[in-house]
Formats: structure tokens, sequence, C-alpha cells
């Protein structure tokens, strides 16, 4: 009874999926931590663990790959790079699993890759030979799938695609300290911003934003006929529309997928991404699909789960 | 005594290497062809094959393995695409070498593809698991390789990097119909276009140049000290060194290979391209490096014999 554990880490808590060696996930649990970085932290997450499993009549010795994606770079060889963004001891908390689930090959995927490699072994993409994953959330992430395998980078720097350049006239500053990058303008902050920005060109009153990254309450506006949230929809796709043909020229995917959080409101914009693509694409790249992505916020449970499952079976 | 035979395809002649399994070039002979569209034109090609095998002791049938490389996209299924340079059926040449070459795996190769599997079964990039070889020539060719395959694209676009946009201000078209490729700079008639400007702008005259792709009387320029040289490719190494930083978000290589004909002068213009490349890219990337290819004008022929090979043990 072979089982893949894929384990999703947060800031403030992690969720695990238990998973058949097919890809059925077969119970979801959400175990509160703080900083991961005392072996105390590392006990939380394997007691939870255990307990999960208990729940499901499984055994740490039935568990035969576990896969832990994290905020941040993790390169060709596995290697985590720079969390800036959580507290994370990577190796302590590695060592700690080890010592519980003795059978089992651990892997670390960066978070948006990790929900590449879902989407292609549960998700819109099962089966593909290649695609490029765009998980638009307050950032902007990305996982490129070429050959069927995931393209991690020397450096862990695949697929990051928050960081094509798309205006270099800009003068304000990316979090990675470059200027006019894709993230600027097509993540949740960026499409936030634009809103305000397209309705004070247009002297409109915003509708009321619960905080910097609520795009459901821009999307909605766009919906009930705001022109500003139809403008700044509009940038955004033609941001990212233009982004797209950029990695074409690299990558050449047959799919792009459309996930994250803003990935949700798909529809309102589908239209529009599709026609700023063609608008900047080569010509062979036409017929590249664009598509949502189907498995949310689990997806990186799925992909880490899978990475464990495909480096266990190499 | 099983032998691979790897065809490059030029306009007006193609050249043909024997290799061992192992990649050693054993021979190479150069064919005229004219346009290779009838039968009378694949007989000239097989003839000049069987003859190549027979100065060398070998039949027809210790061939194993074919690859062609063509000047245009080869899409992931093997299939040509359109050759706006060379008047080429590629599936009548595949029939007539087919029926000379029983025992042969056939495999086409876009050019610049072909190029990179060179180095990565002979050259600098010897059995590396990520790098992507740009070609610099009249255009810009690519090569992306990744989890030591090549990415040849869903649509037969991968690697087609000459076409990264790297000025969204251009108002001169590239011969792909868009605006601002890189090709339009980086490339050997980007180079000389630059130069002559150069010179312009400075009231200088231009050193003597045998045609708009004369590069070489530009290198030498540059180290006979003419300003206009040194500016002209500290341009080029600034557009490079962009695409390349965009390339890199997307595939992040282990390392980037310049070749082509303008590869040649690479020691020219290292330093610039190096600090270039620096100044544009993400962080994690910055440890990438930049080497020149090693197999010259046959890497081609290297690369579409290797991926033959290839596909005839896979």
């Amino acid at each position: 009874m072979d089982k893949v554990l894929g384990i999703d880490i947060g800031g403030t808590s992690i969720k695990v999926g238990l998973f058949s060696t097919e890809g059925t996930l077969e119970a979801v649990t959400k175990i509160p931590t703080g900083e991961i970085v005392s072996e105390a932290a590392f006990a939380v997450v394997t007691e939870g663990l255990k307990a999960l499993l208990a729940e499901n009549g499984v055994t740490p010795q039935d568990v035969i790959a576990i896969g832990l994606d994290v905020p941040g770079p993790v390169d060709d060889e596995g290697k985590v790079g720079m969390l800036p963004n959580i507290e994370l001891d990577p190796d302590g908390l590695q060592a700690a699993i080890r010592r519980t689930f003795v059978n089992a090959t651990l892997a670390f995927v960066n978070d948006a890759n990790a929900a590449a490699l879902g989407e292609l072994w549960q998700g819109t993409a099962k089966g593909a030979n290649s695609f490029v994953l765009i998980a638009i959330g307050t950032g902007v992430g990305g996982g490129v799938i070429a050959n069927g395998k995931l393209v991690s980078g020397a450096f862990g720097a695949g697929g990051e695609i928050g960081h094509v350049t798309v205006n270099r006239d800009e003068t304000a500053s990316c979090g990675c300290g470059r200027k006019g990058c894709l993230e600027q303008y097509a993540s949740a902050t960026g499409i936030v911003r634009s809103y305000r920005r397209e309705c004070e060109r247009l002297g409109t009153e915003p509708v009321a934003l619960d905080g910097p990254t609520d795009t459901l309450s821009v999307f909605e506006a766009h919906r009930a006929g705001d022109e500003a949230a139809h403008s700044a929809l509009a940038q955004m796709c033609d941001r990212l529309g233009y982004a797209m043909a950029q990695i074409s020229v690299v990558a050449d995917p047959q799919i792009y997928l459309i996930g994250g959080g803003v990935g949700g409101g798909f529809k309102l914009y589908a239209d529009d991404l599709r026609a700023a693509f063609r608008r900047y694409c080569l010509a062979p790249s036409v017929a590249t699909r664009i598509l949502p992505a189907s498995l949310g916020n689990d997806a990186a449970m799925y992909g880490c789960a899978y990475q464990a499952l495909l480096e266990h079976d190499a």
C-alpha cells in the first residue's frame, strides 16, 4: 500500500495531501506552524503527518515519497535557495522527516514549479509534452514543462516568468531589484494598482477594495461594467500576452495554463489574453492554446508529491 | 560497424559527415546540389552519400541513423515547417534516402537546434544538463537544451531566440514581421549596420566592408582601435545580454555558448557580453557561464547526426 505525501509550506501553516501512487488525493490536513526552524517545530510537522496517516490507516513505512514545495528557488539538484518570505530551515526539516519516514524519497520543489507538475500529473495538462503554467497571485510565478519534464533551471530560476521584462521604461523597482518585470503589472497587486490608476485617469470612483491584492472586487466591478476595471484587465492581458510571446521563442510550449488566484477570473479576460498573445507571438506559435489551470490552490501540493514520486521511481 | 551520417543542407550544396556511433568524425564530403525537389536531385544526394561510404569501406546497410539539418522550424514530432531560404522537398528527399539506407533512422532538425545538439555531443557543452547555444550569423538562431534534451518546441519555435524582443520602440520590421527582435541588432547584418551608423554619428570613415554581413572587417577595425567598431560591438553585447537575461528567467541554463560566424570573434567582446548579461539578469542566474562554441561550422552536422542516433536508440 505505497503512499505519497505532498506538503505545501506556507508562512503560518502547512497543507498536506495524502496521495495514492496513481495521483488520487485520499486525504488532506492543515497543520498550523510558526517558524519552522527548531526541533520542536519540526516535531509539530512530523506529528501532524503521523496523525494524518493514522486517521487513514497508513503507517510511516508505507510512505515512499514526500514532496515539499517552498516559495523560493530550488535548483536542478533539488537544492533550496533563499526563502525571503518564510522562516524555514529546509535541511533541519528534511532530517526530521527522514528520521520518521525511513522509506521515503524526499524532494523540495519551488511552489510555482510544483503547481506546473501538479497540472501535469492530474490537472488540465495531464500527460502534455510541453506547457507553461503561469501562477498569478500576489506575485507571478511559473513552471516550464518541456519534453514532459520540469525545467527547474541550473540556478533554480527556470520558469521565473514574473521577471520577464515587459517595460524597459519603468522607473519603479520590482521586488527582484530590476525594473519593468511582468510581476509589476500582471500580479494581483499590479492589477489593483492599475485599477486605481485607471479610476484616477477616468475620474471615476473605485469600488471598495479589501486591500492591495483584492482582484476579486476588480473582477466584480468588471462584470458590473466598470470601465476602469475593464481597462486594468486589458493592460494586464497586454503585458502578459507580450511576456508569453517572449517565453514562446525560448520554450515554445503547446499550452499556457493560467493559475493562481487571478487564474480564477480566467473567463473574464481569456479573449483579451489570447488576442494579446497572438498580437506579439512569432507566427508558428499562433496555435498555442491558452487555458485555465484546474487544480486551484492544491496544484503545488499535487506537484511536489509527484516530483518526489518521480525521483523515487528514477 | 554501425555508422551515422549528418547532412547539413545549404542553399547550393550539402555537407555530409560520416560518424562513428561514439561521435568521431571519420570523413566529410561536400555535394553540390541545386534545388532539391526532384527525383534527379534526390539521386544526386543519395549517389554522393554512397560514394562517401564506398571511399571509407562502409556499406549503406551499416548506416543506422541519418540526420538532416534544415534552415527552418522542425517541431517536437520532427515535422519540417516552412523553409523560406532553400528549395527542398523534405518528404521526397526522405523517401529517396530511405530507399537507399534501409536500416537507418532518419531525423530532420532545425539548423541552430542541431548546432546545440552538436555541442552537447562533442563540443564545449559535452554532457551538460542545460545550456543555450546562440548561433550568430546572417541571422540569430538558437538551441535550448534542458534536462539534457533539445527543446524543439510544439511548433518548432523552441530556441528562436533571434526573435526575443529587445526594443519595443523599433520602427523597422524584422524578417519575421515583428519589430525590435534581437536578430535586428545582434546578427552579422545588425552589427555591420550599427557600425555604419556609429561612423556617421562620430563623423569617421568606415573601413572597407565586403558586403552587409562582413563582421570580420568590423572586428579588425575594433582591434585597430576604431571607436565606431567598439561602439557597435558594445551595442550588440547590450542587446544580446538583455535577451539572454530574458531567456534565463524561462530556461535558466547553466551555460550560454556563442557560435556561428560572429562567435569566431568571441574574445573581442566576451567581457562586454558577460557584463551586459550580469547587468540585466535575475540574481540567482549571475553565475551562468558564457563561453564560445567549439565546433564552428560543423556543429549542425554533428548535431543532426546525434539526434538521429538518439531516435534510433530510443
